[in-house]
C-alpha cells in the first residue's frame, strides 16, 4: 500500500467561542470560524482522517510523505521528526500530530479496527472531569468564585465525578487570592469527596504558586497544573520539593516525550503530562510508556479522538478524560456540526466509552462539511 | 472476540545442543529434546500462536485469559504483570512472553499485517551479526583464539557484516587474558573494517572487566557486554565511567524495562539492552520507547520472530539482528524443523527482511509437529 496523495479540506462554521488577546476562549457573538480535516489517500481505496492540518504545510507533507507505505507510521514519524528541526511551521508538532492521527485512523480503518484496540486495549471506559473555561467577567459566567461554585454544582449535578478549575488569567487578571477563592467556593459547594484540580495562570512567582498549592493541599485537591513558566524546570523541582499535592506537568513545554524524560530524572512535577497534539498517538505511546518505566503516572491533556484512544490504550493513570472546556453560556454539546455523533457523549455516571468503529472513530458529519467547503 | 482456550502442543525433535552445567549450549551427539508450541484460541476462528510455554502454567494461564478480548494485550500483559508477583514460575517473564507474543500474532492474523506493521513499521531489512557459541574444548571448534579467527573468517566469508564472540564461560575456564587473545585473534583476521563485539564470562571482577574492555578499546571493538554480575548495578556505574567503549546492558537483570530506566538514571550503561523473552512484544516496546526518550539506543539480544518484529518496528537503533548462536561443528540453518522457512534467511549482504506474512510471520510445519507430538 503506498500513500497516493494528502488533501486538506477547509470548510466554514458558525462558532460562539471567541479567543481573548492571551488565546483562551470564552463565549460570545456567534461568528464565522474555519476549520480544516486532513485526508490521507492511498492506492488501495482506504484513506485516513484527522481534523485539523495546515493548508500552508501541504506540500511540505505531500512531498514528505507521498510514496510511503502507510503503515510504516514509525518511519514516516522518524522522518517528519528530523524534518522539524529545520522546519519548525512546516512540521510543527501540531503538523505531526494531524499526519500521524490520520495514519493511526488509515490503519484502523484498514483493518477494521478501533486505533485503541490496534494499540492494544486496556480499558473500554475512561470516566471523564469537567474542565472550565479560564476565568472572565462575563456576569453570571466565571467571574467571581461564587459563580464558579455554581457551575461546578451543576456539573457534578450532570454526572461528572470530577472537576478541574481553570481560573483568571490575563486579560482577567492574576491574582492568587482570588484563584484560591474559585476554589475553596467550588470545594464548599461540590462537598469534600469530588476530586478538583486547579489549572492557574501560567506565570505565577514561585512564592505565589507555593501559596496557591499550599491552599489547595487544606481544600483537598487533586492536582496542581502549571502555575510557573515551564521553561524553568528549576522551579518545579523546587515546587514539587515543597508541595505534597500532586504537580502535573509539563504541559506546554516543547521538545515532546524528550523533556518529559528530562522532568521524570529531575523530579520536576510528580504526574506527567501529555497531549497528542505533541506529536501524535505514535509520540504520545512514547510519552506513556517513559512514564510506565519510571513508575510516574500521566494525564492526559485535552479531549477529542486522538486523547481518548491513548487512554483506552494506556496501562498506566490517565486518570480522567478531560471534557471541556465548559462554560454556563456555551453549549459545549452542539459546538462541532462537523460531527455526526461526539466522540466524547458522557454516560450518566460521568464516563466516555471508548468508540469501537474502525479507526479514530470520527463519525464525519460529510453534508455539513460540503455545504461549508470553501 | 473472545479467547475461548489455550492450549499447549508438545512435540519431540531431535537436538543436536549440549546445554554445559552452566547452561550454555554446545554442538555435541544427536538426543531427544522436546519444545512447546502456545495456541491461543477465539470465538471467532482467528487463533494466535508462539513457539515456547510451560505446560506447568498452562491452567494458570487459561484462569488468567480465557474470556477476555484478545485485542485487549494491555489489559491482560498488566494483568498478567500484576499476577508475577506472588507468582513468579506460573508467570515468568518467559510464560507473559510466549502469551503476549501469541496476541500480537492474533492480531496480525486477524487483521492480515506483519507484527511490525501493526506496531507501525520503521524498516524491512535489519543486519545481523553472528553471533558464536561460548568457547569449549572441543578440538578445532571454538577452543582456541586461532580456532575463534578461522570461524570468523568464514561467517564474514558468507556475508555476516559483523560477529560477536560468547568466549569462555564456567567449566571452560575463566580467564580474561584468553577471552582479550581470542577478540585480538579474530580483529587480526578480519581486518580493521568488520564491527566486533564481545560478550565474555559475565562473573568478571571491576579489575578483570577493566583490563578486558581497555584491550577491546584498543581493537577497536563495537561495544561490550555484560563482563560482570548485573545485580551490581554500581559496578557498571563505575565501568561505563572508565571506558570509552559503548558498555551494552543490561541484559539477563530481572525487572523488565523497569530496570532499565534506573540503568539510564544511573548512567550504567551507554546502550541499553532488551529481549523480547522479558514479557513480549508489549514490553519491548516499552523499553525502547523509554530508551528513545533519553537518547539511548537498544540492542536486541537474541533472535527469533519477536525480537525481529520489533526491530522492524522501533526508529533507534538497534542496530543489529543477533544471529546464532553459532559453531563451526554445528548446522544452524537445519537446527528448527519445526519452520518450513526460517524467520531469519539471510541474505548475501548479511541481512534479514522481515516477513511479510500476518502475524508474527511463523511459517510452521505441521506435519512435523503432528509426526512429533507427544
Amino acid at each position: 500500500m503506498k500513500i497516493t496523495d494528502v488533501e486538506i479540506i477547509c470548510f466554514g462554521y458558525r462558532s460562539r467561542l471567541v479567543a481573548d488577546r492571551e488565546g483562551h476562549s470564552h463565549p460570545g457573538p456567534e461568528h464565522d470560524a474555519q476549520m480544516s480535516l486532513t485526508r490521507i489517500v492511498t492506492d488501495e481505496g482506504v484513506d485516513g482522517y484527522c481534523f485539523g492540518g495546515s493548508p500552508a504545510a501541504l506540500d511540505a507533507v505531500r512531498g514528505a510523505i507521498v510514496g510511503e507505505d502507510p503503515l510504516q507510521r514509525e518511519r514516516i514519524w522518524q522522518r517528519l521528526r528530523n524534518f522539524q528541526r529545520l522546519n519548525q511551521t512546516l512540521y510543527s508538532d501540531q503538523q505531526i500530530s494531524v499526519i500521524d492521527q490520520a495514519l493511526w485512523d488509515l490503519a484502523g480503518r484498514y483493518t477494521g479496527l478501533p486505533v485503541y484496540k490496534l494499540m492494544g486495549g486496556y480499558r473500554d471506559v475512561v470516566p471523564a472531569y469537567a474542565s472550565t473555561m479560564v476565568g472572565d467577567d462575563i456576569p453570571g459566567g466565571l467571574d467571581t468564585p461564587e459563580h464558579y461554585a455554581d457551575f461546578a454544582e451543576a456539573c457534578i449535578a450532570q454526572g461528572y465525578p470530577a472537576l478541574k478549575l481553570h481560573t483568571w488569567m490575563p486579560p482577567y487578571g492574576r491574582d492568587p487570592k482570588r484563584d484560591v477563592a474559585a476554589c475553596a467556593a467550588v470545594r464548599k459547594r461540590v462537598g469534600p469527596d469530588i476530586p478538583l484540580m486547579l489549572d492557574s495562570h501560567h506565570d505565577y512567582s514561585r512564592k505565589e504558586a507555593l501559596y496557591i498549592g499550599r491552599a489547595l493541599e487544606e481544600l483537598d485537591f487533586h492536582w496542581f497544573e502549571e502555575p510557573m513558566n515551564e521553561a524553568s524546570m528549576s522551579s518545579y523541582i523546587w515546587l514539587t520539593e515543597q508541595l505534597d499535592i500532586t504537580v502535573v506537568g509539563p504541559e506546554t513545554a516543547g521538545g515532546m516525550f524528550y523533556t518529559r524524560a528530562e522532568w521524570i530524572v529531575n523530579h520536576a512535577s510528580d504526574v506527567s503530562r501529555y497531549n497528542v497534539s505533541l506529536g501524535g498517538l505514535t509520540a504520545m505511546m512514547k510519552a506513556v510508556h517513559l512514564c510506565e518505566a519510571h513508575g510516574v503516572g500521566l494525564e492526559v491533556h485535552g479531549g477529542g479522538h486522538g486523547n481518548l484512544h491513548a487512554l483506552g490504550a494506556m496501562g498506566i493513570a490517565g486518570e480522567y478524560y478531560e471534557r471541556g472546556l465548559l462554560h454556563p453560556f456555551y453549549d459545549y454539546e452542539a459546538s462541532q456540526p462537523w460531527f455526526n455523533t461526539r466522540v466524547d457523549a458522557i454516560d450518566s455516571q460521568g464516563n466516555i466509552h471508548l468508540p469501537q468503529t474502525p479507526g479514530l472513530g470520527l463519525d464525519i458529519n460529510w453534508d455539513y462539511i460540503n455545504t461549508h467547503r470553501l
